[in-house]
């Protein structure tokens, strides 16, 4: 018998939940771009958009997803036959050097692996190697959606400047953004990107890029930059279509609008805050789950892991039996194990994900739990009982004025 | 802090979470009331609200609420002066009888109070006594919603075939369509109605009376009924506007339409079986709740619970406080306490209720459990831990084949 | 060649297009009726009702249609075996009456015909006759949909005053409420009528009464009122759900509200301007027409024709083929002659009619006109050209400032 | 007095009205993107844009606007340092050419002007001129949003035959695609590009990528190609999210696959068809207000002009006045006269243009040129009465059977 006939909830690590209130913003005629209110809207997204990544920094609104992002900024700031050093903490890192290798870019890839995050020493050390400062940019992923392991990026910068070295910081915070503390300016990122789809709860379909004085330098000094991804009229634009580059993306635009507004009726430090005790709460069931059984986190170290999600290990089938489980019977899609695999299992049928970012409270993730728990139960997959009881006790005391 | 912020659960038993594709099917322009699309669409509506209430009979829309639907079926059946025997299980028993009253209907209430469910038995002593035949009709809640108690059908009906009484059969079905088992025909109701909101999982604002040939003869012996409710023309129009005695509610008939396509792709028995299976994981995790404290359930035999609804008392103030926690903290709305008062507590606030009907899955009920129990938690209420583990490991049970 | 495909044109009189911002309202999931925004939403909604109707008198909200809210004011003012005096000018007059009937209200019907308003002096006749004062309201529509002529409210006042008669006057403003000049206090209505689907621009389903003291004082004389009718708790409610007698119309508030929001921006005098401008461009090009074929008004007076619908003659079949070509190569809904027929055209199909009503503009009624004059053309129906670039013409000067 | 409450009319060339049930699919939840129906219904989307580029070639999905495409195709195509032919007819002819200047490539421009279509002996001339060959690609732009020209393809084609130049045909259709007849294959282009937001009523944010077998042998002998732009595993993906290069523009889909079924159940040749009538229905009326005052087309030979988009001049500033009046008394929302300008109107506030692309019917346009020509009367700007009326003439006899 199936009990998933209701609102499901769809667990994976983006695209998120969005808010209701976003997706009736969306539902609205096509309207003028060339002047009125379309126009006086998005001069007000882009402030809105700063105090997300708390900088004071420039801002660049592009029409394409995460990936797009990843080529945008590089083709602002390394051309073709210069260098960047990866820092790759699981599928995306690897992705983005892709992207770079696309353009011609040299790499440098340091690989933490898939469960650990960037070690800033050896970040040192390379820097440190390079001294002709061949070196232009440092590419770092601040969470990884495939590993859900989540990297401190102060070190990193501290790294570039023990080294005394021009290298750009560049984060990708594309599952970060909104869902785990990120300030770009104090941390001394030189270049951030983000996409739509996740903690901004807004469909795919726009990426953002955020970049200080010094890399808009950069660009300058670029012989050459691809027109759609010159981030220059787009961050400062004399005319409206230049900061799209083009026809504006009329809908996502109005999405955007109505999420940036429940995003700072909140509050950033109140949405870092419920992201921290919601993931707790996630990690809390884990344990109890995992006492009992092969369920295990990617990440050890609780301080490695990301507020967005989490990624699990549950051996080969019972990944997949349990996702499978979940959809058909509880209503909830749980994420794949996405870039997992091991020995017997190379699709990574073992692995797989919980999202929990964005639009997400403290139902949603009981819920999430409750019915995870009765997955293994009904799969007969060894575990302790009692981690959804668990996380709703985590979350009781949570909500409790600190004493 | 709160953990809020998501897509908030409203868990009162009424008006109750609609699926998005049903509002997304009222999202149109208006439509042409005389000819075309949905002339077609309304034809085809009949015949799957029939399925629905397990009925061959007519069947009548009203544009209403559930308290119209009441004098609906009166204005048909009983006139002023004439009588009816109102078995009153909870508020909206008496509710019924006080808009029979309205209409100069003479009363005769046999209150069951608010914690039982009908007695045959006494229904069969008031038939008796009335050697008169004055009795036009027994009037009785199959599930009232206030007190979540459920009433079995047939040994009523039994009661009045072995009285040799002809009165009719009226059902209240507003609170269980869709929910709890119902079969009209075969338990011999000759009247049936119910509303749009509940397991119907459309918008409230109109509303559905079932009747067989025998409450068509009683309705045409009536020597004048009003327009508006006469549901003669309604059952079997002429033309299309006859259908709702006038302008036809469009956009309800877009969203029922909606509605019956989702409740019949999933089948009526797998609907009651999902009902059946979520109510019994919530009593499961109030009897562990309630094993270490103050909080019971209003109906203790479950046999008479219906699955629609649970309503129960924590004791002054708990269930006030309750309800406001789940929604400042976690997202989740719970009902009022409706009708329910003891000494100490005027207002009912040391009782609520969940709602648990219609678009309703596992996720959704879990979800609501581990909030309560973070709930009882936070606030210090006296309970025993545990709760939502158990209704998981229910969950995970019934989901499994029968051995 | 079909030149339909594009966003359609409904032109019925009622349910009228409804604003993009309307439907988006409605698109929300189920609120909580007990507290919170709901209630809120409600209590700012009540004056904002009377300012469209200009009265300061008391507010009923009914789950009904049109039809239903004619047997709410009966029900509250007049008894079985009392009687009305129906003021009848097209269908609706007499569809009231009808409803009247159904209550055994006794009837005096003054037959206006089809072509012509109320006459003033014939009420008073009537009323003058009625020396035991029997008569105890008066019944009139203000626009009567079918014929599309207004009558003029005053005169009618003036004439139950001359009289000296207790009767109260009922006005039904269905059709022309937010599209015709109406002020209920002024005229010296006692009771009015409306429903949502026409110039309030909300779907169909929720409907209005409203009422002085004089109609409150008759209230409650009456030995008793249908509960589901009573406006009294209705228009004075202790409870939130005494507002709509039961279960609130969640997502018809959301709509209304948001429609009133729209009105109430633009102004009743500017919409009383802006139907009188539109609905006399669209007699300027039937004008035209009729100079050179058999097109003609039904009303000949423009004094007595309403602001909000044209019914008009074309003669057997010409109406039906011009409504078929219409909706088939251009997009447009032309209303049915609704009610009328002549010696060979039994159903009709040389009438039909023009709905201008609510949130109508210059594009949407110019468009309507090119479309029938093309229609006039490839159907080859008598007419002279040059109706739509009169009506061009007439709103040019319209909306130049006075001289 | 404003006459503009109402359905606004947004007749600027794009962004383009979206049919009502484009907008309502586009409002629901998120999707999984890794499985389930999205898949699959993207596999269906592909033939279905085949079918309206009339092609059999390969299909590359962009999340991006048109100028993206630009880049793209020339991405994939030519490289830094070799050579494009140009044919600029009007201000997007130029962008292209600036997207190509962007990545380093060589330009040759043709300059046809603003008021005249490629001539393709010139085109012959350029290529007989290239005797090394170095021209890679010809770039032409089959109608111009700007000047409205629109340019004969086949020509083009036989001239690169003529030269026997190697040089790929590279088509933007972003203006016409869905509205001018367009023949991918039958032609002779090599590669076509469109946008969702015109022809293809989408929301703008994707754009489209045709190319034959031709264009991919030249795409696999580039030495590298940005991986964002790079259309081989887009055409060809082994895995889902390759189609869009990372994350999938999931409600762009969802609005997209709606759009194709609402233009295939029209059929590709009704489209044509009826665009090409309302074209010659706007031009009708341009015409007659032409005879008496300054109104004239931007394209003087209807055989060169776009069925998609009509550029017109009025003179200074009567272009702006009109536009203004149009949007404030009528609800009709003009394209401004982009890229125009003449001594003493350096803004070309004398320019205008009327979009007529999509989902556009005969009510859209014929009221759109009655508000015209109500505007010109009360702007008291010189023009002949009487365009509506021809146009609405123009109509009925397109409509009707051919003799």
């Amino acid at each position: 018998m199936s009990l998933a006939s209701g609102r499901t909830y769809l667990a994976i690590p983006g695209p998120s939940v969005m808010p209701d209130a976003v997706l009736q913003a969306m539902h609205q005629p096509a309207p003028n771009i060339y002047e009125g209110d379309l126009v006086k809207m998005v001069d007000g997204i882009i402030p809105d958009l700063r105090k997300v990544a708390r900088t004071d920094g420039h801002v660049a609104i592009y029409i394409c997803n995460g990936h797009g992002a990843w080529e945008a900024v590089l083709s602002n700031t390394v051309g073709a036959g210069e260098k960047v050093l990866v820092l790759a903490t699981g599928r995306f890192g690897h992705g983005w050097a892709d992207m770079a290798d696309g353009l011609g870019i040299e790499l440098e890839v340091i690989n933490f692996g898939t469960k650990a995050p960037v070690d800033a020493n050896r970040v040192l050390e390379a820097l440190a190697a390079d001294t002709e400062k061949k070196i232009k940019a440092v590419l770092m992923v601040h969470v990884d959606t495939s590993s859900s392991v989540r990297s401190e990026v102060p070190p990193v910068r501290a790294a570039i400047d023990a080294a005394d070295h021009p290298a750009l910081l560049m984060v990708d915070c594309i599952a970060s953004m909104g869902c785990d503390r990120y300030e770009m300016d104090a941390w001394g990122a030189d270049v951030t990107i983000t996409a739509s789809q996740k903690g901004l709860m807004t469909p795919p379909g726009i990426a953002f890029a955020f970049f200080n004085d010094r890399a808009a330098e950069v660009r300058k000094a670029m012989p050459r930059v691809s027109r759609y991804w010159d981030w220059t009229e787009r961050a400062n634009p004399e005319m409206f279509y230049q900061y799209f580059g083009g026809t504006a993306p009329t809908h996502h635009l109005f999405a955007l609008r109505k999420a940036l507004d429940i995003i700072h009726d909140e509050g950033m430090e109140n949405i870092w805050k419920r992201h921290a005790t919601l993931a707790k709460a996630v990690w809390t069931a884990v344990d109890v789950w995992g006492s009992g059984g092969p369920m295990t986190m990617n990440i050890a170290d609780p301080a490695n892991r990301s507020h967005a999600v989490t990624a699990l290990r549950l051996g080969f089938p019972h990944g997949e039996r349990l996702r499978t489980w979940c959809a058909e019977n509880a209503g909830v899609t749980l994420g794949i194990g996405l870039g997992m695999s091991e020995e017997g299992d190379p699709k990574g049928h073992g692995f797989f994900r919980f999202g929990h970012m964005g639009h997400v409270n403290a139902h949603m993730i009981l819920g999430l739990l409750g019915v995870v728990e009765a997955g293994l139960k009904a799969l007969d997959i060894p575990h302790n009982a009692g981690g959804v009881g668990a996380a709703a006790e985590f979350i009781a005391q949570a909500t409790l004025p600190a004493s």
